[in-house]
């Protein structure tokens, strides 16, 4: 077994600025695009971070990603907009548009963005931690290249489209205690397969379906078949459709049946940004006692129950303490990108 | 087996127009209440038309729903709204607060309501057929009693919290083609296990957990334990669990957590009501056309694969020419409640 390496923050960090300077970007954006895929490392996301950081770099060498892109808007019609992504970096993109939608909600209470030609946002729990930061509940999804059948069907007519939902809440200590759901429409994302492969190690519930199709906890036979099972069955399967509707329609942007299967050619996706004010409704007071009545009495439904980003806050500390885990082969990949 | 008996449409709809006229209501409002209870059935969601109306009539006797309350607003900021329901029929208020939505989204591109103290809306469909048919998106959600553990535990901490989605769509031959997802965060509602067990017939994937806590298919095992499958495992809890949230804190109303346990006092739950004004961000034709896109290429996926909504409105078609089916002792029932 390959032990991991804990690298500090600081100098993940670094190395990754230092990297997207040398690749065209502006000192700023560099700055705050290595923050993201630094921060969702050490959060514990690792499918999600320094993982993607050599597909982010052969996108933009490729041209799918453009270094200096910026969203423009389009459309603007009170508390919704159309903006243009350009084919800009997808997470400084998506982390402009969230910020956009809390100003919405700032002036009219919720506020929406719809995002046209973007690209891969990378984690998307960081826009919606992005709101609860803010104070604001924030909901953003994305469409995908087609990576998952229909309900009924085996040929991937569906992009996974992670939905993300943020409740901001802090905690009477002063500390916050958001709940954060970043999902796929999948059971399992494609890293998660992959990182089940590596390990050979059984999914821990069926995953999707095999040659024969089968249900299967074989990681390496959904990937090889690519159908992954739809949460719920035929329920993800119409919510994955009905996400992608409302992000092209809205966006005036592709849907999935547009987008490039190859995933180093997945670009110009389409993305939905709400943010809705918490504040401008109701006292902090009374929407964090709220809060805090309805994760009480969740927690006493058994030991086994965790909230969504229950142990991000924990992992991060944790992290910033140790060092940030990363497999050495992976670093050596980055650190040669130095050049 | 018994057969079904076959009732003209307006024959069913008048029944329950004068029991409701009969129960205290204003005359347009069992209008309305009756014609909603009939088209759930007419549109083939049995479970949440006719064969509730013996539920919504005793909740009405013992106090739960009050027969001539309306919804009033609390908080007006702009694009986003804070209504009291005032504990009126939950299908009448539900009605009320997606048209609201739809107001808003006219004036400012996005409209959210949020409604305390509602109670319970019968077919969450509805609402999304109401907003499709105003030519917008609508998406709304309402929190129940406890009902649906938690993933990981074995308490019901959740509600299985139905979410709607609803993309409007008009064909080239002009007729309604739209996209209705109407989806309770349980694998089957109570009222699907309930048509299962009456038939003796198995779950068509496991849908919850037996007294041996191992999942299952037997419908009424599941009844038993009263542990559903939430859709996805720990992603449908999560859903779940941030549904109700963004419900109760956005409406300042109850939560899961407070809701009372008994189906027949289960009252003064929170819903969320929002519109997308796709008309205003584009010419109709953009939009339909990417619609077209993407349902082409769903289609491709397999034969099995079919659309959410696909199949309510030729089901309405033909039971408004052959009748709607209805159980005879159900007939029976309700025929008695006209006194």
């Amino acid at each position: 077994m390959i032990e991991t390496l804990r690298i500090p923050f600081d100098e993940l960090f670094g190395t990754l600025e230092k990297i997207l300077v040398g690749t065209g970007f502006a000192a700023d954006d560099a700055a705050v695009c290595a923050r993201l895929f630094t921060e969702t490392t050490c959060d514990g996301v690792y499918t999600h971070g320094l993982a993607r950081f050599p597909r982010f770099m052969a996108t933009i060498k490729n041209g799918c990603v453009l270094p200096t892109a910026k969203p423009i808007p389009l459309v603007q019609m009170g508390a919704l907009e159309r903006w243009d992504g350009q084919r800009g970096p997808g997470n400084l993109n998506a982390r402009a548009m969230m910020a956009r939608a809390i100003d919405l909600a700032d002036q009219h209470g919720i506020g929406c963005v719809a995002l046209a030609n973007t690209n891969h946002w990378m984690r998307g729990g960081t826009y919606g931690w992005q709101a609860a930061e803010a104070g604001v509940i924030g909901m953003c999804w994305t469409n995908t290249l087609p990576n998952l059948p229909a309900w009924g069907g085996t040929k991937p007519v569906l992009g996974n489209n992670p939905l993300v939902i943020a409740v901001p809440r802090i905690l009477a200590s002063g500390a916050a205690g958001h709940v954060v759901l970043d999902m796929a429409m999948s059971q399992f994302s494609y890293g998660t397969l992959a990182a089940y492969r590596e390990k050979q190690r059984p999914l821990p519930v069926d995953g999707g379906f095999d040659a024969d199709g089968k249900l299967t906890r074989d990681a390496a036979a959904i990937e090889a078949t690519m159908r992954p099972l739809p949460i719920g069955y035929w329920k993800g399967s119409g919510l994955a459709l009905v996400l992608d509707m409302m992000a092209a329609m809205l966006s005036g942007g592709l849907s999935t049946s547009q987008i490039a299967t190859d995933p180093l050619l997945e670009s110009g996706v389409s993305q939905i940004f709400i943010a809705m004010d918490l504040q401008g409704l109701q006292g902090p007071t009374q929407s964090e006692s709220i809060a805090d009545g309805i994760l009480q009495f969740f927690a006493t439904g058994g030991d086994g129950v965790r909230y969504p980003g229950e142990r991000v806050l924990q992992v991060r500390a944790e992290n910033m303490v140790a060092g940030v885990p990363v497999d050495p082969s992976l670093w050596a990949e980055v650190k040669g990108m130095l050049g």
